[in-house]
Parts: C-alpha cells; structure tokens; sequence
C-alpha cells in the first residue's frame, strides 16, 4: 500500500491505495496549524503499512529535491505554515520514501499518467479556484526551476471597457487578480456560480484566461491545456476562453490541432476534482519506485 | 571530427570541430535557396570525415524526432525553403547521425554547456534582434511540445506614453512587434545604434522585455536569463531590463537569486554571438552519441 496526500489550503484529503490504484481508506482534515493537521495526517497513516508518500500541497513550498529545505513551506500568508517542513514532519513520524511537489504539478502528472493527457509529451494544468496556478509536465517529470512556477500571475491586458483594476495585493490585474474566484465575487460582491450566465464578467474571464492560454502556448507548448479549480465550473466559459484564444493568437501557431475547434485542447480535466489527489498517488508510486 | 551548422535566414555558419570543442574549419554560407545553400553546405562538409551534424535553425521548423516532418522548415516567409527537409537534404548526401533543433534553444544549450549556464539546471536564451525569439533547456534537454515554442509573440502590456502601435504582420504590439530591430527601426526611420543612448525608446523597449521576462520567470522559472542578438548590443539596456523586471514582479518571488541585483540572473551570454554555433556544436555531440 501506498499513501498520497492533496495538501490544500482548506483541507488535507488523504488516500491510501494499492498498486491498481484502488483508494482503499480516506480521511480528510480541515488544514488548521502544523501541530493539528499533520497530527491527525500521521494517525491516519500510521493505521497501514505503506511503503511510500506522495504529496501535492499548497504553495508556496521547496520543491526541489536538492534543496535542504525541501518540503519547506515558504513565504505563505498562513502564518502557522511559514516555515513548517512538510517533508520532514511526516519523514520523522513515517520512514518511507515521500516526494513533495505542487498541488497544480500533482494534477498535470495526474492528467498526464490518468487522464486527458495519456499519450501526449507535456501537460499544463490551470486552477482557477481561490488563487490561480498552474503546474506543467513534461516526459512525466514536472517542472520547477529556480522556485515553482508561479503562473497565476502573468500579466495580461486589460480589457478597455473592463473598469475593474483587480484584487492581486503584488499585482492588481494580473491574471489571477482578475479572474480567481475572490476577484469575481469582488466585482459585484456576488460568488461565481450566483452570476447570470450571460453576465458579461464571463467574457471578460474568458478573455484574460484565453490570454493566459496563449501566452503558455507560446512559451510551453504544452500538447494540452486542462483547466480545473472552481471557476472552471461555469462549463460555459470553455466555449469563450477557446475563442478568446484564437483571437489573440490570429492563426499565428500552425499545428493542426490549433486548426481544430479546441474542444480537444483547452478542457477540463477528465478527472476533475480529483486531478491533484490522482497526481499524489502517482508522486507515491514514483517515490516507491525511485527507491528501489 | 564532427560537423556544427549555425543554419540562420540570412547565413549558414558550418563548422568542423574536434572532440576537444576546437573549431578546425569554418565557412560562412549565404542563405540563398536551399538548392544553392544545402550544395555549398554539403560540398564543404563533404571534405571531412565527420561522425554527426549538430543544426540550429531558423524556424520555424519541426524538431520532434518523433515526426515523419523532422527538419522540415513549416510556415516560413521565405518561402524557397518552405517545406524543405534540412534533416533529409543533409541525411541523403551524408549519412551521419543528425540534430535539428532551432537556433534559439540551440544557443541556450551552448550557454548551458559552456556559458552562464554551466552549473545549473536550466537556461534561458532570448534573441532580440531581427525578430524575437527564446530557447529553453532544462537539465540537458532543450524543450519543444505541440510546436517548438515561440516567445517571441507574448502579449505585453503597452505602456501608456509610448504611442507605437508595433509592427508585428499578426499580433501588432506583441513584444516582437514592438522590441526587435526593424519595430525600432519603425519608429523613427533610424536603426537602434544610430539612436541616443538617451532615447525614451530604450525605456520602452527595456520594459517590454522586463515584463517579458516577468513571464519567462513565472513560466518556466528559469535559473538564468541571457539575451543575445543584435539589440541587445544596447549594454545600456540590461541595468533598465532588471529594473522593469523587479518593478512588474514587485517582490512577488521569494528566492535570494531575485533579491539581487540581478547582474547574475538577466544578462548578456557569455558567448555572445557565438552561443548558437558552440550549441549546434553540443547538439552533434549529442547525435553522436546518442547513436552508440
């Protein structure tokens, strides 16, 4: 057996599962101080016999398997987690082999191992929930360099009758200042999911999101862009945000799959929600198998 | 001895080195029609005994090794080399083991191996200069996906006072459309080194490319950031680079490279105009001896 762990903002989910993949038990914990969450996290896995930990947590968090302070998690605005070492807490309580990566990275390699990205090279995937972010795959190995990637704050341009200047407290109308869930409730003080459909908040969403999407294009090439988070709930943004792409890219890329309706391109996630939980249990697999 | 083609559209710089990295032979090539270009190519390469080519092209061009397409010239203007086969056209006349990859990652590889990029695991290589453009590589490998990637093309944010509209034929004020020689040629009728180092033109350029490598470092977070080709020359560009760099981030990225300076992180290649030669020159080493 095997442990993965979605470490959120809001919640720990924990899973424990086997080589077919099987989830056999899961827990999940509200994301409170180091102390209570990871407490109850070790309880929980110390119920089994695994030989390896995955985890997808929040940001932002050393990644970098070199790094000594790997599994840090660094300049957060969750005080009690500034500086609180993932990796070496649950390392001291449980001596398997664990890999640390990004909830954003768990969910592409979740993608690209179990979902939309099977048989392709590279896998980006976008949140669009509370904050944005993204995590990008390549030949199964996620990306991060100096620090993770920190995509949710490109720059995109604003949009001439959009009066709003967005809520990013570094950035202001940075992509995740205008189009993360805060940011639409900002506008009118109303959540994403009470809007009108034909609220024209969407087109502006789309627009700076179809943005982004080119802009990854562009620098990444990824063969496929998954969006999840719970923005991308609003099923009709799709539609708008694979035109918003075409427009602002005007044919320049000539692949035939940018010759397409985008419908195969820019999606959500085929596992939806459980992208990220999916991903950490194969950051288990590998972590075991690395080990060997 | 092995063979190194530095394949740019207006020259084909071909090369002959040895396993110490040392130059023997060298001839410079007008880019003409493939039929003259690839003769005069093949006619100098022919008179050594040569284990592998190494390419960096002008694109674009398909470098998936993977693709029936390989070293085939795509969508190009000049259209006498549209859809003819470099990897093809070289293969028949010798068969040696052969690496096509673009000119711009071929130059990150070579600032990689033997430049600023020596130590660590992953280098950025801007050109900006006729047209504008990056290459990427990350631990070894330079990276390519759906396409290779085209950076060059991003979407910046036009700055309020600079009442250019740019000059790229399909997006405008992208940062090639606004940063490359001919867009500052546009301007005023005068080519970049004929202007006063004084010029408001350099503070808008220089912001340009500040935001764009905002976006480089979000993206792919980079350990190092070098811009090569021919406007950046303007050595009083990189000071005002950092600077709209840092402005734009505004201390978003917590990593101590980032609480610099930055002289050590955006700056000149160490290998300057040859960058993309010593590449190429990697890039048939590694044909070599892939093939083993």
């Amino acid at each position: 057996m095997y442990g993965a762990i979605e470490a959120g903002g809001t919640k720990f989910v924990c899973a424990v599962f086997d080589d077919t993949m099987e989830v056999l038990e899961s827990v999940t914990i509200p994301t409170q101080s180091p102390d209570e969450t990871m407490k109850a996290t070790i309880e929980f896995f110390s119920q089994y016999d695994i030989k390896s930990i995955g985890v997808g947590g929040f940001g932002p968090i050393e990644i970098n398997p070199e790094s000594e302070r790997y599994g840090e998690v660094l300049n957060t605005p969750k005080l009690k987690w500034r500086n609180y070492n993932i990796y070496k807490g649950l390392k001291e309580a449980i001596d398997v082999p664990i890999i640390i990566d990004t909830d954003v990275n768990a969910a592409a390699l979740g993608e690209y191992m179990d979902g939309h990205g099977i048989g392709k090279r590279s896998v980006l995937y976008i949140t669009i929930g509370t904050g944005v972010g993204a995590g990008f795959v390549l030949e199964g190995k996620t990306l991060f360099g100096l620090t993770h990637p920190e995509m949710g704050h490109i720059l995109v341009r604003p949009i001439e009758e959009d009066k709003f200047d967005g809520i990013c407290p570094s950035h202001g109308n940075c992509l995740e200042g205008m189009v993360a869930g805060p940011a639409i409730e900002a506008r009118y003080g109303k959540k994403g999911h009470e809007l009108d459909l034909e609220d024209p908040v969407w087109d502006y969403v789309a627009d700076y999101v179809g943005q982004a999407c080119m802009m990854f294009n562009l620098i990444l090439s990824p063969e496929v862009i998954l969006i999840g988070g719970g923005v991308s709930q609003q099923e009709q943004l799709f539609p708008k945000i694979r035109a918003a792409f075409k427009k602002h890219m005007n044919a320049y890329m000539d692949h035939e799959v940018l010759h397409t309706d985008l419908s195969d391109y820019i999606l959500y996630p085929k596992n939806g929600q459980k992208a990220g939980l999916i991903g950490s249990m194969h950051l288990a697999k590998k972590a075991y198998e690395d080990s060997l």
